[in-house]
């Protein structure tokens, strides 16, 4: 199986033709498409496919229940909104591909090795990222997250029974767990760290803090027409003032802020509105320089906080291993957050490796990678994997 | 028929439970169950119901094809989003219980007296307001009416179908104009003038020229957490700036602007905007003033006119009898647009009566009138259209 006919095959599940971006949220018909699509490759290679209790899907190459825990790869296939054909797919894509390439070559690997499908990595649907892995490490505890809730109302317990997950065990899944031997998640480098390096596959260090926040703003709803300036407790104003301090914060402690999302209530031409809820992703290398922009853009304002996540660093011994067997390969932070970022949280070792990203771009239509380094990070798998199941337990 | 009778029975059509306010847009089930109420209310007074090409409601007492063109009184029955109970249906119950008070009194009119329900008046659900007035004077041509879609695709001629209106004839239509001998529309205030005064009706001078504005601004859509600030095109910002820019020129120019409505894409709490739409409502007593704020806002940025009311003075011997009749009533203009203000363009004699509004809050759930001032309000509507059936022609 090549690269390419992985990637074909993936390539027109819940892609908007208007946008060219993919809207592939959890426990859609996109989705159940996409699982099964990873169901049917597993069972093309004879890999027994585990479902867990948070809907992730688990192919196993070697029983982990017999032979002790397994090497791990893999990633998600989910998307935000109108995103990229990359951020996730390239990592099962690459981990499926690995199975493949170890076999050609013959590998009888000493510990099994498994292939993950995280659920609903993105949060797209229900707002809470990584809500797989969350769920299977008890991170997102069994009761908030059924409870969770869409847009149209619908609760992620309503969701994931209509998709044919049976919710009743839902929650965290120690058997799951147990058979977790070190997790390696290669995935599209969402900056341009390579780039500048000029190098194809790095190894990642960790995750930044990041965290999200609601700002309400609450006005008072009146005609656009004839309510007089002085008049008026307009919540949109204060939503602008919001979003250009936030910038210029993230400019002064050297970290990034985001409002990408906004919800104005009624949202009409012709009507000030009585309500405008705007949310703040704020991300750094450094934990007391995001909270203190948050302080300073909170005072006089309704600000709470949805998540936060503390710097997450990766296991350092199987980071040097993979470092080491690339070829020194160059290492660098991520400020996206990841499955494993969950996963070392949770006590697992967890290691990932990014692949080059051209652009920069991610999250959105135009994230791309060469397919040359695609397949270079496919290699770097394969090697990482085969040091990992030839000699002794990372 | 009481005026709280009226009253009650509209009370819960299109209402929302969580927000307070009225969700009655065109040619939705809120909308036909509108219909029906006033269909139901015109047999009930023997009144002969015609609907006009455009969906308009008439509902006659005597007949203008046999007798001349009449005095029609009336307003609208559909709602902005989460608006309030008093814009729009005042004008029609009062019409209706102007009617049940010319009869209670023995008069018997000179010339026939119409009440009419303007159908799509808001423009909340296809975004050009005052639809069937527009519609029926031919302001709104036929194709770019039917052509118009919703927030969902669906197009006004679908929506009209679906509703049961036979969109064969909607135009410009010449006979339901020529039954107007006059229109004297009756609406609550939407502003603090009458309060000020401190008076219940006052009589209206005409319509502050006004329009609506489309600024487009153009990004990348990229990762929040990834994206340095340096590498952003964060339209969101640019939306931001001008959102606040808005503000500033309409104190400077001393006119209104709003901006209410926002469209962001993909509007993911992680994702940099692709793209951010925001609209612009602007008015003042004077055009040129208008018209300036938006040429100094549209430097360096992509703002397009969607639409453009001149203003529009109302018939000044029609309003100096309506005052007159009123005891000298106050005389105010209105920052709003009205169906009394589209007729006026085309050529009728019209005006307008406003009754208090003690909050000045329109366009809200919060929006009211006192029930004595309601009354007052019916009262005066009676006095002009005895005044008007009685003596000469206006």
């Amino acid at each position: 199986m090549t690269f390419d006919l992985l990637w074909d095959a993936l390539a027109p599940v819940g892609r908007d033709r208007s946008t060219g971006g993919y809207r592939r949220y959890a426990w859609t018909a996109a989705d159940a498409t996409l699982r099964e699509w990873f169901a049917g490759e597993a069972a093309a290679r004879r890999l027994d496919l585990v479902v867990d209790r948070a809907g992730n899907q688990w192919a196993w190459w070697g029983d982990p229940d017999a032979s002790g825990p397994g090497v791990v790869i893999g990633s998600h296939l989910d998307s935000v909104p109108d995103g990229g054909a990359f951020d996730g797919p390239l990592g099962v894509v690459s981990a499926l591909l690995t199975i493949d390439a170890l076999r050609a070559a013959g590998m009888r690997p000493s510990r099994p090795v498994g292939v993950v499908n995280f659920g609903d990595e993105e949060g797209a649907r229900f707002g809470v990222a990584c809500a797989g892995s969350r769920m299977v490490t008890g991170a997102l505890p069994r009761d908030r997250a059924l409870g969770l809730r869409d847009g149209d109302g619908t609760s992620m317990a309503a969701a994931m029974s209509a998709a044919g997950h049976d919710t009743a065990h839902v929650g965290r899944d120690d058997e799951a767990l147990r058979r977790i031997g070190c997790f390696v998640e290669l995935h599209v480098e969402q900056g341009r760290g390579l780039i500048d390096l000029g190098r194809a596959v790095g190894v990642g260090t960790g995750i930044w803090p990041h965290g999200r926040w609601r700002m309400e703003f609450a006005g008072e709803a009146n005609h656009a027409g004839t309510t007089r300036l002085a008049d008026r407790h307009d919540p949109m104003l204060d939503y602008a003032a919001a979003v250009l301090a936030a910038r210029e914060l993230a400019e002064k402690h050297g970290i990034v802020a985001t409002c990408g999302k906004v919800v104005v209530e009624p949202n009409g031409v012709n009507a000030i509105p009585s309500r405008v809820l705007g949310w703040l992703d704020a991300r750094g290398a450094d934990a007391g320089t995001v909270r203190a922009l948050v302080a300073e853009l909170s005072a006089g304002r309704d600000v709470r906080e949805e998540s936060w996540t503390p710097p997450t660093p990766f296991d350092t011994s199987l980071s040097d291993r993979c470092a080491a067997v690339l070829g020194d390969a160059p290492r660098l932070a991520s400020g996206a957050g990841h499955d494993a970022g969950v996963l070392a949280q949770a006590g697992v070792a967890t290691a990932m490796l990014f692949v080059r990203n051209p652009t920069g771009i991610s999250h959105s239509p135009a994230e791309f990678a060469e397919r040359g380094d695609c397949l270079r990070g496919v290699q770097a798998l394969t090697a990482v994997v085969t040091d990992l199941v030839s000699g002794d337990p990372a």
